[in-house]
């Protein structure tokens, strides 16, 4: 027998990130319940966010115009470029209200298991990017302005992967007259020290402050 | 600022029933990374079900066909009628393969709190489909055949609304020279006596069986 709407429906939603069969079937009965109301305008939805959500041809952030938000946003410190792996990155910084900032949007991390190499990121890009603002400010480099007023933030995940491609991106910045920096290591805020592994503690322990 | 596709898209899935923000968001940027494969197809499996997926005039039940799939089983026993609450348990019993008669879906439960009323209920058509078999069985009832051969099952959840709208249509089948039944209490199946409530652990007392 060959699929009907509903299990075609059910099934592509129990696809989804964070959902199962259960979960998928309940929406797809909470969605048939409401089809004027929601079932239809989420169709449109996802249409038209389809059609009109694009990456930012700067940074990769995606928005419904190119340049996105943060790169149009004159208020935002163009001598701070925040480097992410993925978009939900750049949601996850701007929530916090912390970083006024621009990002910089690789696309994922360096795995040579999954033989994801240089050329399958944003890399080349952001190197682009870097030479043109150090090109803007080239007289001020001379006299090592430029240092102090460009830092390239490398915000990736403490994992293997996020490391290696740290480290990499570090390498390829080192020719330029900047700031490379890094995300602070430690106790999550709110964390119990005997939940953490104990590479977290010793990095904790090791760069500690003055209380 | 008025609301983006993206922010519109992530708030719509936000609202669906097991979502929040946060898992809205994954679902989003999970689609926007997979356009042609799986947001289109959404959209358009959304769109064909909220088209095609229609209740089943004779029980209630969803298909793409009415009767339904279940109505239409000519292999399946009519002198059985499974009275459920919501479609998902029609779903619910189908998966265990245990019962092999019709369904009668109500729509919901009474409620006085919620001005929930029988008129509101597919309670009518239950009476009415009860009315025709017995018509059916006429001469058979006379010997007391009909009642032996016809049984509305009654499975709708142990709660207060549940078991009072059980009530109630028990009272309006009463009538019939039929077998009214309700699915059985007890401790679930690997459910430990220790989490159940008290209600239950009476119940499965004073229904237990020989061992």
């Amino acid at each position: 027998m060959s699929e009907g709407p509903l299990d075609h429906l059910i099934r592509m939603l129990a696809g989804l990130p964070g959902l199962g069969n259960r979960s998928a079937r309940r929406i797809a009965l909470h969605l048939l319940e409401r089809r004027e109301g929601l079932m239809h305008p989420l169709a449109e939805a996802l249409e038209r966010a389809a059609r009109e959500i694009l990456p930012c041809r700067t940074c990769g952030n995606l928005d419904s115009i190119s340049p996105c938000g943060v790169c149009r946003d004159h208020g935002r410190d163009s001598g701070k470029i925040c480097v992410v792996a993925h978009v939900s990155d750049v949601w996850a910084v701007e929530r916090t209200g912390a970083f006024r900032g621009r990002y910089h949007v690789l696309g994922g991390l360096l795995c040579a298991l999954d033989g994801v190499g240089p050329q399958d990121l944003r890399i080349d890009s952001l190197i682009a990017r870097t030479e043109a603002v150090c090109a803007d400010e080239g007289s001020d480099a001379k006299n090592g302005k430029a240092q102090q007023n460009f830092e390239v933030i490398l915000a990736l995940p403490a994992t293997v992967d996020g490391q290696s491609t740290a480290h990499y991106i570090s390498d390829r910045l080192r020719k330029f007259p900047l700031k490379i920096s890094r995300l602070a290591h430690g106790v999550p805020v709110g964390g119990e020290l005997d939940y953490l592994d104990d590479g977290t503690i010793v990095t904790a322990i090791n760069s500690r402050s003055a209380a």
